[in-house]
């Protein structure tokens, strides 16, 4: 039976996983892959530390070059995380003729075209599905099983701290900080949980889902984003009450020839698959013009979830399947080049807006007219009973506009927040579905 | 550019689709893989009769020979369906040194052992993702991206018509009969229905997914299999009121070494992904040991879903991914042999019971204690308002159990059913989850 060399950079949790499977259940793999995977060198910080799993002290090394000098190593796994160290690391095991399997979303959606090339050129794999929603195979959904299809557009629910924040939320009223201590304290949500609430880790994914559907180079600051750190539960019950979850969505369209690319929180109505996502799950909704719309769903994280798929990209690198499909994508993308990304003056759809008015007579009017005038149509309206409880107190009023410019409604929301009678910042979410 | 030649076996619906994505975006594939998919030859039964797709008459043959001689095929696709013939015509491509790719099910479930044997000895490939669920790429899932993990469960909604009929049943309350009806009217039913709502077609399907799953031989012979085609209107109502959905699902699941299989009407609780899948989708849920649980959703059949997984396949034969696959499968399922079948005498799980009986005192009471003689034990119990409106009427009687044997389960069942206070059939529905 033929034997890979692996080397590991990264012994931390998704790390040890790996290290796992790959010790205790070799045997399992071999039968499956005809492939005997062994792991023979791990990069830590500090060789002395105890770990989650138990290695042969003489696998530990602290310099990647012991992996990349290793000459029996032909696939080496990224998981040490973070941009700078990890690109250097990267770079210097392509350059040594290793394929790479990682799992850094956020160096690929910075770096990704000069990780691509340089593999590229050196005639090396990358492969990254673990970069994405953990153990769903989703970059191997959209890269291999969908090639046949013009992606229209992919939607994903890719962070499970927001998700679970949202749903918390959703089921119990609860406001976001109320919810995020309460994922804080259950280890779904980290102790400064910027990056997963501010979208940014979403936006690190859909660069990398958008390049993989659309073959073109996306990077991070591509991406118009926003979090789910200044969303207010009544917003989430009013969605509620209109038919409608509020999910923090990564999307990326084709429109017009152009590829709009947001992450932000979203109305998407209820008993929708996407609505449907509860805790601290992952799913990608994927459209494409011959197979319709499709979704695939699982744990975006963890550590086992996240080992299954270095584990499965590292048999794909060995067997010679990644090396396929590296070398296909990449001469995709490099012929496609840089996409035209929608502006936001031609960014359109439907809006939930909702503002804080006094409750007197012809402030509604006063709204409608200031919608109608940047050409904004009205599809409901509901006036909600005031918060607090004294007169003159400001009523919430949620409107939900037909399609419509988002740069004129946007507008639209500047001026009616200039109203003496409007209490500011109003809301504006966008509507899927 | 490298140029692959592809042979069509059949123009049906799927094979029009097939036909029109070759030739309509071929410019698109050859971008995106950097191959150019030439269609040389299509084998129809009539080469006069008017078609779907516009094609060029010297491409059309009326025999496989016309694709098995021609050398300029590299990749031939069989859509006719139907086992006698296909089988006949893969066997030949592949002596032919042809790659196959198919969506036939049936064959697959039927004589998969002999094709895959046949297929590995001559060193060609055979991929088969377009006959399980149509678009969605589940077979490459299961065969790759979850390779690392020991798959525990594989559970399925995989006939569309069923689950369209399904849907209808509970959200409007009609019968089987009527609901059947409106599937024919809609085109999502045949007009002879049989195979799709018997269990036939997902029996079909959960071979092929429990060969790619467990690494083993299995046809349609091993698994049990019961239909919608007598389900009660009552049953699907009394399901929902204790908050479950009733799906036919297709389960293959490994049970202390043996793997337990089946197709049957399933109560699976509301809000739970596979519940939630409505119409005519497909879903499937697979449980693997590090991944936990993933689904997979989309369009199980159709033009163009199918045409979709076929071109995928296509793609991935001629870029050479296909036959590793194919060959690192084949060694696995070759290795491992004939699984042990779990004997309905070790089959457990959780049963919806329910009795059309007499109303009046003691009848409870000898049911359960029928019951309890097979060592069931109840879990709730609904008594609900006689469905007829005259004194003595029998009245419907709902049991959940907890874990129980199944072959213990039908015993008491039949037992029960020789009391004189009993409406026979009783019925008895696995539950899930």
């Amino acid at each position: 039976m033929q034997t890979v060399g692996v080397g590991l950079l990264g012994l931390g949790t998704v790390g040890s996983g790996v290290a796992r499977l790959l010790l205790e259940h070799g045997d399992r793999i071999a039968r499956r892959t005809g492939l005997r995977l062994e792991l023979r060198r791990v990069v830590v910080r500090d060789v002395r530390k105890e770990r989650g799993v138990v290695l042969p002290s003489r696998l530990l090394a602290s310099d990647v070059s012991a992996v990349a000098q290793d000459p029996g190593v032909q696939v080496a796994v990224e998981l040490w995380g973070g941009v700078g160290p990890a690109r250097r690391a990267i770079l210097e095991l392509i350059d040594a003729g290793k394929d790479v399997v990682t799992a850094n979303k956020a160096l690929l959606a910075e770096h990704g075209p000069e990780l691509f090339d340089r593999a590229h050129r050196a005639g090396r794999a990358l492969a990254f599905e673990a970069a994405v929603a953990g153990g769903i195979p989703i970059i191997s959904a959209i890269s291999q099983g969908l090639a046949a299809n013009q992606i229209l557009s992919i939607s994903g629910i890719l962070n499970g701290t927001s998700n679970y924040i949202l749903t918390a939320m959703a089921e119990t009223g609860e406001t976001y900080a109320a919810a995020l201590r309460r994922a804080q304290e259950l280890g779904y949500a980290e102790s400064d949980p910027s990056l997963d609430v501010d979208g940014t880790d979403a936006a690190h994914k859909l660069a990398i889902l958008a390049q993989l559907g659309f073959g073109c180079r996306v990077t991070t600051a591509d991406i118009a984003r926003q979090g789910i750190d200044r969303l207010d539960a009544a917003d989430v019950r009013y969605a509620g009450e209109l038919g409608y979850a509020i999910k923090l969505l990564a999307t990326a369209k084709l429109c017009d020839g152009s590829v709009e690319l947001r992450v932000a929180p979203t109305l998407v109505r209820h008993r929708s698959p996407l609505a449907e996502v509860r805790g601290a799950y992952n799913a990608v909704q994927v459209i494409g013009d011959a197979v319709g719309d499709t979704l695939f769903y699982g744990r975006g994280a963890g550590q086992m979830p996240t080992a299954s798929a270095v584990v499965g990209d590292i048999i794909d690198t060995a067997l010679g399947r990644a090396g396929i499909t590296f070398r296909t994508l990449a001469n995709w993308i490099e012929a496609q080049g840089t996409p035209r990304i929608q502006p936001s003056s031609e960014v359109h759809g439907r809006y939930y807006l909702r503002f804080l008015a006094e409750d007197r007579p012809g402030v509604l009017g006063q709204i409608a007219r200031i919608l109608g005038e940047h050409r904004i149509s009205i599809s409901s309206v509901i006036q909600h009973e005031a918060e607090e409880d004294h007169e003159g107190a400001p009523v919430p009023l949620v409107i939900m506009s037909h399609n419509a410019i988002e740069a004129a409604t946007l507008g639209a929301l500047c001026d009616i927040d200039r109203l003496g009678s409007v209490r500011p910042p109003s809301v504006c979410l966008r509507v899927e579905g």
